[in-house]
Parts: structure tokens; sequence; C-alpha cells
């Protein structure tokens, strides 16, 4: 007879270490990317930094380009959190997605290396996403988003917030820029010119929770 | 004593041809990106599909990112010519505006190796930006625009566009997805409800002059 009980768990415990080596490929990654940039290393600095087989190694990833779309996820992920923690007592998904955006382009303006490696890869991470799904939903629910097409919306907050970092990385723009840029977006999401007002006129929080940089470690102090 | 009017003859007559080499070059690197894509051509292909020696070519484009880019503009351009033909006799640049940007997800949406092969390039070409930008002031000007600032009106149509143009290579979208996606883009750059509705009931203009394409011969008949 099949011991099932046992299967199941050397099943999890196999997924669970399947995990861990994932995440330990990816810090080593994180480290190997704040060190050379984006286009300079080579698998071989992976796996080293990574103190696995090369074999390990290439269970888990093919190519530099596949752990850079991951370390890029894993990035926004993080940040991800952090604004979480800031906005999810906020009761209205307007503000929610006010703020949002404000610390996502606050985080861009002042880690350039950041802003840059996350622009490279065109996907965002599963949990941005959700995020800006989920408040989008929620606004269209509560009546404070009046927009067509919830795909539309979508594009028009992702699209202009790319584009907006695209510019930062390009150029020096006034202090005034990123309020400028999520007013645009909340008329683009119909929200009423009044409320605009009043939200932007708050002071953005400070990120309690910091998040995580690849800048090199040197020009990190 | 120095002939004046011979050196800026011989200096015109220079440039017309180096001019028209750049072209020639252009047009070799439509023709190889068309039949191999992207990414499969090496150097030795643009060179002899434009037909002149390695010395003369390097002196116009020195790696084929740079030819990516250059053709990506071109075909930019080409586009934006078509659509000016049917926008430029519109007298308001909310008008034009929205049939521009109809125009141009229309050919995104015909045309998906087009659409991907522009989508490649981070910044626009000149005549987009010029267009684009020339419309933004003039709708501020006329009070049918309300925006905070020109820029970051700019970031939301630019990169609603982009977004969306990803959208479209990776998902089937609904037939009224494009419109969907300019009517948010209006909202956001301040247009009135009413104005916005009356723009969308009416028909886009079929475009008189086709602009090129890129897809590969076989699949383009």
């Amino acid at each position: 007879m099949i011991n099932r009980k046992a299967i199941n768990h050397r099943t999890r415990v196999g997924q669970e270490r399947s995990n861990r080596t994932r995440l330990r490929i990816l810090d080593a990654a994180m480290r190997v990317f704040a060190e050379k940039g984006p286009d300079a290393p080579v698998i071989q600095d992976f796996i080293a930094a990574a103190n696995m087989s090369r074999g390990t190694f290439y269970n888990y990833f093919s190519s530099i380009d596949e752990l850079l779309i991951a370390t890029s996820k894993q990035l926004e992920d993080d940040l991800i959190v952090s604004i979480q923690t800031e906005i999810e007592d906020m009761p209205s998904p307007v503000e929610r997605m006010t703020f949002g955006m404000l610390l996502w382009l606050e985080k861009a303006a002042k880690d350039p290396i950041w802003c840059a490696f996350v622009n490279r890869v065109a996907h965002h991470s599963m949990m941005v996403q959700t995020q800006v799904t989920q408040d989008l939903r929620d606004g269209i629910g509560s009546d404070e988003f009046r927009i067509p097409d919830i795909d539309a919306g979508y594009d028009l907050v992702v699209g202009t917030l790319r584009q907006s970092m695209n510019r930062m990385l390009a150029e020096k723009v006034p202090s005034a820029y990123p309020k400028q840029v999520v007013h645009t977006v909340l008329q683009g999401l119909g929200v009423d010119a009044k409320r605009i007002h009043v939200l932007l006129e708050r002071a953005v929080p400070e990120m309690r929770r910091p998040a995580r940089t690849i800048g090199r470690p040197a020009a990190a102090s």
C-alpha cells in the first residue's frame, strides 16, 4: 500500500527546498548585478556567487535574461510590500492608488539604478499587477473611477508610470513632476478634479520599511 | 582668395550624397530585418544588402542596435506622414490627437510585426515627438486640454499607447479596445466627457496613403 502521507510530506519538503534554492540564486544574482551592472556578468559569475554546481543552477535558470527578469520582479515585489505597509489602512481605492503611485515614483527618483534596472523588463511582477488591478476594480465599484474598461485603465496607469520613469532617467525633472504625472493619471481614471486637488495637497507618507536597492554597495552609502 | 560659393556648393553636394547613402543603408536594413527578423541578422547581411564597402557602411552605422533604432524611427516617421495626411485639415487639436491615436493603434493592431518592431525601441522618432507635443500645446492653448504640465501629458499619451501596443502583442483584445484606450487618454488630458463621446462616435478615416510595413514579404500578401 502506498503511504500517501509520507509522499505528501516528501513532496512538500522537496518544494520548500526548491523554493529556498531559487531564492538563494536570486539573492546571489542581486549581488552580481549590483556589482557588475545588468550587462557585464556571465553565467559563471552567478554560479560562483550562489556557490552551487552548474547543474543545480541550470535546473532553475537557463539564461542571464531569465535571471534579469526574475531579479527585477523580486525588486518590484519588495517595493510593493513597502508601499502596502503605508497604504493598506487607507479607506478608499483612490487614496491607495494615489499614494501607491507617488511612493513608486519617489523610489524611482531617489534610486536611479533601481529605476533603470526594473524599467528594462517589459512586464511587471504579479504583485504589481494584482495591486493595480485590485485598486482599479475597487475604485470602479465605489464609482470613484470612471473608465470605459479596466484593461485600458491598467494600461494608462502602468504605461504612464513607465514612460515617466524613462524621463526621470533621461533628464532632470522639476520636483513637482511626480505629482503632475499622478494628477494626469487620476484625471484619466475619471477622478473628480476637486478630489484630485485635495489628495495631492496631502504629504506623501515616509516609507517605514525601506525597499531594497540594486545600487552598487559603494554608491549606496 | 577663397571661393566661398564653390565651397558651399561642394558642402551641399557632399551633404546630399551623405543623406542618400544613409537612406540606401536604411532601405537595405528594412529588407534585411523584414526577411530575418530583428535578432538574426549579422552586420555582413546589411553590408551585402546595401551593396557597399564595409568602410563606407561603418561611416554611417557602427552596430546592429543603431540600425534597429534608425529603422524603427524611419517606420514611425512614415506612419506619421500617413496619419498627417488624414488629420492635418481637422480644425481642432483634440480632433487631431484623437484620430492620430486611433490611426496609430489601428496600424499596430493590423500589423503586429510592425508593432513589435517599433515597440522594441524606447524612444520615439523626432516626428512623433513633434506631432504629439505640438497638438498638446495647441490643445492647452485652446483650453481643450487641461493638464498640469505638458511633459506629464506627453508621458500619458506616449506611455499609455506603448503599453497598449504591448497588450495587443500579448493577447487578443476586443475590437472596442483601441477606442477605450483613447477614451481614457482623452480623460487624462482633461477633455470634456461629452466631447469625448461625440468624437468617438465618428468613424476613423481610412488611410489614403498606406504606411510601410516591416513584415516578411511572404506574410504581407
